[in-house]
């Protein structure tokens, strides 16, 4: 078998122990606190890493995008959340063919959106399942919990087709938390927000089934509300620095890496490595405690300073250790799924082997 | 034929009109100041525009990386620039491979990497081409212009297998310049100090043919510059907010658009737009006089505030004309050799109608 010292670079390589480990943490923490795990797959975009943690315990997944939901599905696949508001003749087009072949639901948050939805489940004489997104600080999708939110999913469960099984919210802000009490004020405010519209609604009449949390900073704590019923993380299956500013993963559970070489040392504090910003991709901040542009395990004396396309162009600080042109790095991405999102295939090792290539077989798939 | 409207979004779409015009301006203003015209593809990762280039009287092209160069050698482009220092073996055994098929160079800066491919040249039996790159103030690859690169340039001319033809620079720090008065000093500063250098070389015996600069905000006035004989632009084929932001290229010259959809209106002022950071990538900066994460064509009246991976989130200005849910909208990316990087096919548009797919065959050949 192939040994990661043999990949040319820059190369996807999972840790499959870390990977595995953090994949059954996960449905352990959903199984403990008693609500469903359905993962967002849009950090690895691999049927492959769907199925494993289906297999531990996952009730479906999660996608952003409907060519995302094709992949999986084709894949075998067959519980998929579509998180995404579905617009225009073709994408109902093809919401119509994946309702035909597993079981799909989708979320929204508007009426008219949910109009040409509803038209797809009448035509097949069934309804869609439809998760009406609330928005609990995020400023992204849907209305404010409360009253905005109820007399919303009470329009939306009056449109033909339609069946509104329950409420979601992403807090995508607690990536901006700036330490854990606020990362977990957010999250509270996020569960308890929709817990009370989810309430709400079913004082009117509504019967909710599903109240969906998202975001691996969020899970955890979230899952614990009573009234939660979903967690929908993505980031964990992987782990990346960001999830290491906000403290929610440490250093040795993150099992996605960029293997790249040192290309260049033309001065004695400069070195390069060969792979930027188009395999790191520019996502997420940098800064203390982990500054640079993506943490070299094993090597916090060296700092990446600035990417350009197929550059990262770092430094050694005063006391590092000797590096030369052809020394191997393992890099830790910023923000992992954008990272992923780059590559076509990644290298699953163990015990020091390539074991297999993981086809990234949803990648690129935006529409 | 189709026209864009039947397009699924986000989708990119070249405006072939637009492309080959700025294909033919830069290869007159090659042609005016009497050098040679070497794109660089990574900009499109397209043969076929790499072609176009060609015929337009391009004398060969230059890629980043030696998976881009396997792309267009085996497309039939036959004059490949590798602009990227190859270290490794199993890039060494790549190298060579490619020399027997087709015209390489390399550049590089380093005796030591120039070592591995000397061995190449020397196995060949012809010595491999290379040009040293030299630092004009972009802090990546290369030593300072004067001694130091001649003194590396005659050092790296002494290893077996290479043949030195020329320097090569790319002011990158280009476009960190505030004001086109700064960009016109650090144009003629990297084409001076690139100049002087290969002189210098000369006059310690070191025939040098090619003085090389980079850059698509410094090609039009470095081409001026008495000495230099190679201009390397390459996104000048299709523009970009960067462009337009340094005064380089007007919106009607940005050749490049994500077509996306408005998904959704959650309040009066803010509006959702399918084509995220996984469509535009996160690179390049905004701000006044182009707000925004992008600029929307022919609507200054939207401005995208945030991206996240899937989503674009903008407002509309006080004075904005109406928008609604199944609008489309074309956005000019902020850099887009990174947006194209994510897309496996473009649309080429003319007239109104879809003329023909062009696949970006070398997306992400980051080895």
């Amino acid at each position: 078998m192939t040994s990661p010292a043999d990949l040319d670079t820059p190369a996807l390589v999972l840790d499959l122990d870390v990977i595995e480990r953090n994949i059954a943490e996960m449905a352990q923490v959903a199984r403990a606190a008693g609500v469903r795990l359905r993962p967002h797959t849009k950090t690895h975009k691999s049927p492959l890493l769907a199925a494993m943690q289906v297999d531990a315990g996952a009730q479906g997944i999660t996608v952003a995008k409907l060519g995302e939901a094709e992949v999986m599905v084709d894949a075998g696949l067959d519980d998929v959340l579509v998180a995404y508001p579905l617009v225009g003749e073709r994408k109902l087009l093809r919401l119509r063919a994946l309702l035909e072949r597993a079981s799909i639901s989708v979320s929204l948050d508007a009426v008219e959106v949910a109009e040409g939805i509803g038209a797809v489940g009448t035509d097949l004489g069934r309804p869609v399942p439809v998760l009406v997104e609330v928005d609990t600080g995020h400023h992204r999708m849907g209305l404010p919990p409360g009253e905005p939110s109820v007399a919303l999913a009470m329009a939306i469960a009056r449109v033909p087709g339609i069946e509104v099984i329950g409420l979601l919210t992403h807090a995508g802000h607690a990536y901006q938390a700036a330490d854990p009490a606020e990362l977990h004020r957010i999250t509270e405010r996020e569960a308890l927000d929709l817990i009370r519209t989810a309430e709400r609604c079913r004082e009117e009449g509504l019967e909710l089934r599903e109240v969906s949390i998202g975001s691996t900073p969020t899970a955890r704590v979230g899952a614990q509300a009573d009234g939660v019923t979903e967690i929908r993380p993505g980031t964990y299956i992987f782990n990346d620095v960001q999830q290491m500013r906000l403290g929610v993963a440490p250093e040795s559970a993150c099992g996605a890496r960029i293997l790249a070489t040192v290309v260049a040392r033309p001065t004695a504090e400069r070195f390069l490595i060969d792979a930027g910003s188009k395999a790191f991709s520019s996502d997420g901040g940098d800064g203390p405690p982990f500054p640079g542009r993506g943490v070299i395990a094993g090597r916090p004396d060296l700092v990446i300073d600035f990417t350009t396309e197929e550059h990262g162009v770092g430094h050694l600080t005063g006391d590092a250790a000797s590096l030369s042109i052809g020394d191997r790095l393992e890099v830790i991405p910023l923000h992992v799924c954008s990272a992923v999102n780059l590559f076509d295939i990644a290298y699953g090792v163990r015990d020091g082997l390539v074991e297999r290539t993981i086809p990234i077989a949803a990648r690129g798939r935006s529409q």
